[in-house]
């Protein structure tokens, strides 16, 4: 270990010295489909790959929203990355939380007060829901990034109807019957159409006391449209889609305030007491970390090479990034983005290892956009072709279950939305974690 | 509603009440094996049924230690309580947690300070593990009764490994990498089988520090054998399976002590980071909302006819009761019992509705007893046949798939112990729910 200001060697630096003390030494921070993507990329190659987690799990997000809204298990959505990369003997996964770069020492920092020093480092943190200066809304409107997230939102949704039941005051039962969801996204569509049928399909037979078809579900978007990164008739298919569903679609309000009782947009106040955040992200502070120029919403303006500018042995990937597309609107905070990112960060550091010229600047191509809408629609918009209706809900589907890790994923995956289909059973209405359990231990 | 006591009817009354006033209103506390037997049974009585559960989820307990050794999803081991009874219009589900009965009254009470009226009750509120008078042992050693017990000792199984693999110093490392089950009952011989094949099968190829076969599972019962309520040669055979598995076993020594540290028992002071508490149970406090006579354990003594002693219209069933088999020996706390209660209690209610003789005293059958250790053994003891080994393993595994609900898990299930079995890969291995996600939002 060569590093200047390694006076006392840390534990993860020694345990990978020790291992390949020759080889070129990449660090990789975030166990993503950017970061992911780049370790595989990086396969057969000379180097020593690290990546850092401060999760044990690769997240696939696209189906997040079916974890919210029980379909789905947390374990079908997610797998533990070193299991992910047990046979890549190049690759040591460390389960640690990254808190800045030293990039003059070429050091990674991490909380334990150790480090990891690297050759090249490839930041790929992503970003988490964001609240427009408003985080004091966060208690109210929780958003969906991580295992948890999708978990709680489950619970609140699950105990809406659960107090509901319980409830004799007309006016709170239709409180704890109205669901809010800001943003309409994909994410927003999505847990939008599944909520609804939820309580149109899954629910009206489980309860005695309410009816929960006169459940309502608000989908609130700022813009004039739903979906709006795609086609415009897709997005207005979409609307008739959702609203058919039963879904409020409201455009054009922003909501400009959230609390336990409900959401304020325009001159309206809407008692609701669930209500779920897809609006606006912020990415994670590798930006602050490298004093490196941001945007808005803190994502780091790359160079064309999605290197860090100044920082030639930095690159930044993926939803922590921001960077234009060909067509000059920004590369999308989606997966496929992140991926195409880890993948060409690869190419550039194969052929600086190889003496190569490096390839020409990273130009994301646009594979297409899928979202579903219920369980037997869907929406996809792949440029020239756009698709929409039960065929393209079939493509999603297959889409999804292809890109998901391992044929027993897959397997059970299928099984638990054959059920969905077929006898309208989610698999996973668990009400877990909230403060029911009273004796709960305390943890050391 | 006719209680004297409800001088403002209560939400949950007001509603029962509203369905069904002439009918005989059963009121069932849990919904575990016994609650939901006497439940099943009930059907097509002229009863109004409402069973109280504070956890909208069935759990199948028997393979709880599954999920706690990622193993299933908590999806697979718990169904929602409404949703198995949705085709039951007799039944009323309700979430709530019951805090005590005012027997004059007839009246079940409840935490929001409501009620149920009822003309007859069942309890079957269940038990917790305890410590011996040791609670101050809880946070070091937590145990098993609940998915958020399972997902804890999940989390912290798996943390020990990935700090293992983070550790230099060497004498931290091996305390990180010694786990110990405490009681060797089934629960913690199948514990202990399973920790030990994960560390053995599932999870060396995915660490690049440590050499997860150096990991120590440690056994240890007060009592002189494991499996005590097994016959002798099978007790035996479980011992040398688990040994050969590379579980230590240790006999006839209490745990003194519970630590972050590690436990103490006899001389020796054991450095351990992960302690599962798998001795001893205490049961809910029915005895005492109820003032009657209970054991050691807390658990009610009931008369023949499992009525609480004066209460011949309260019922009390399963682990939250002690009664004595025919062989003199108590009860079971085991899943078959708690159903067999819940079978009779619906036959004494059916009996006195119709006006006929009330059925002869509760007798126990035991049907046999099943512990798996690992995943391709287990023993089995029905009395005269006793069976150990792979077919034993077998019939272990398929009693369980049966006794699953509904076919979605059943087949989800399957698929997961195939992927154990073939390729040693476990589906649930997420750290979740820890302090490790610092930005997790505070809940309102």
């Amino acid at each position: 270990m060569t590093s200047p200001i390694a006076v006392q060697p840390q534990a993860a630096d020694a345990a990978a010295s020790a291992r390949a003390p020759e080889r070129h030494r990449v660090v990789i921070v975030g166990g993503g489909f950017g970061g992911l993507e780049a370790v595989q990329r990086l396969s057969g190659l000379p180097v020593a790959i690290t990546l850092v987690d401060r999760r044990n799990h690769h997240l696939f997000q696209p189906l997040l929203y079916q974890v919210a809204t029980a379909s789905l298990a947390t374990s079908e959505v997610a797998w533990p990355i070193r299991s992910i990369l047990r046979r890549r003997p190049d690759v040591t996964t460390l389960l640690a939380t990254a808190i800045g770069v030293d990039a003059d020492a070429h050091r990674l920092l991490l909380d334990d007060g150790g480090g990891l020093s690297y050759d090249t480092l490839i930041l790929a943190t992503g970003a988490r829901h964001a609240y427009f200066g408003h985080d004091e809304w966060e208690p109210f409107a929780p958003g969906l990034k991580t295992l948890e997230d999708a978990t709680t939102v489950r619970r609140r949704i699950l105990l809406a109807f659960e107090r509901a039941e319980r409830e004799t005051d007309p006016e709170q039962q239709a409180a704890l019957l109205t669901f809010v969801i800001v943003g309409a996204g994909p994410t927003g569509v999505e847990l939008a159409g599944t909520i609804a049928e939820l309580a149109r399909d899954t629910l009206p037979p489980d309860f005695r006391n309410i009816d929960t078809h006169k459940a309502r579900v608000f989908l609130i978007e700022a813009g004039p449209r739903v979906l709006a990164g795609y086609a415009e008739d897709l997005s207005a298919y979409a609307q008739r889609s959702l609203e058919r569903l039963g879904v409020e679609v409201v455009l054009g309000q922003p909501v400009s305030e959230c609390t336990a009782d409900g959401v304020t947009y325009g001159d309206r106040q809407l008692a609701a007491r669930t209500i779920i955040w897809a609006a606006g992200v912020k990415a994670s502070p590798v930006a602050e970390w490298l004093g490196a120029p941001a945007d808005r919403a803190g994502r780091l303006m790359v160079a064309p090479d999605l290197t860090v500018p100044g920082r030639p042995d930095i690159f930044a990937i993926g939803d922590t990034v921001t960077i234009s597309a060909p067509d000059g609107k920004p590369v999308p905070g989606i997966a496929p983005a992140a991926k195409q990112q880890g993948r060409y960060v690869a190419e550039v550091i194969k052929a600086r290892l190889r003496g190569e010229a490096a390839p020409a600047a990273f130009r994301y191509k646009h594979a297409g956009s899928l979202a579903q809408i219920g369980k037997r629609l869907a929406v996809i918009d792949f440029g020239r072709i756009k698709l929409r209706g039960a065929l393209a809900w079939w493509i999603w589907g297959i889409a999804h279950i292809y890109f998901l890790i391992g044929l027993r994923t897959r397997l059970t995956v299928a099984v638990n939305w054959l059920w969905i289909h077929a006898r309208n059973q989610r698999s996973a209405r668990l009400i877990t974690q909230g403060r029911n359990p009273p004796d709960r231990p305390v943890e050391p």
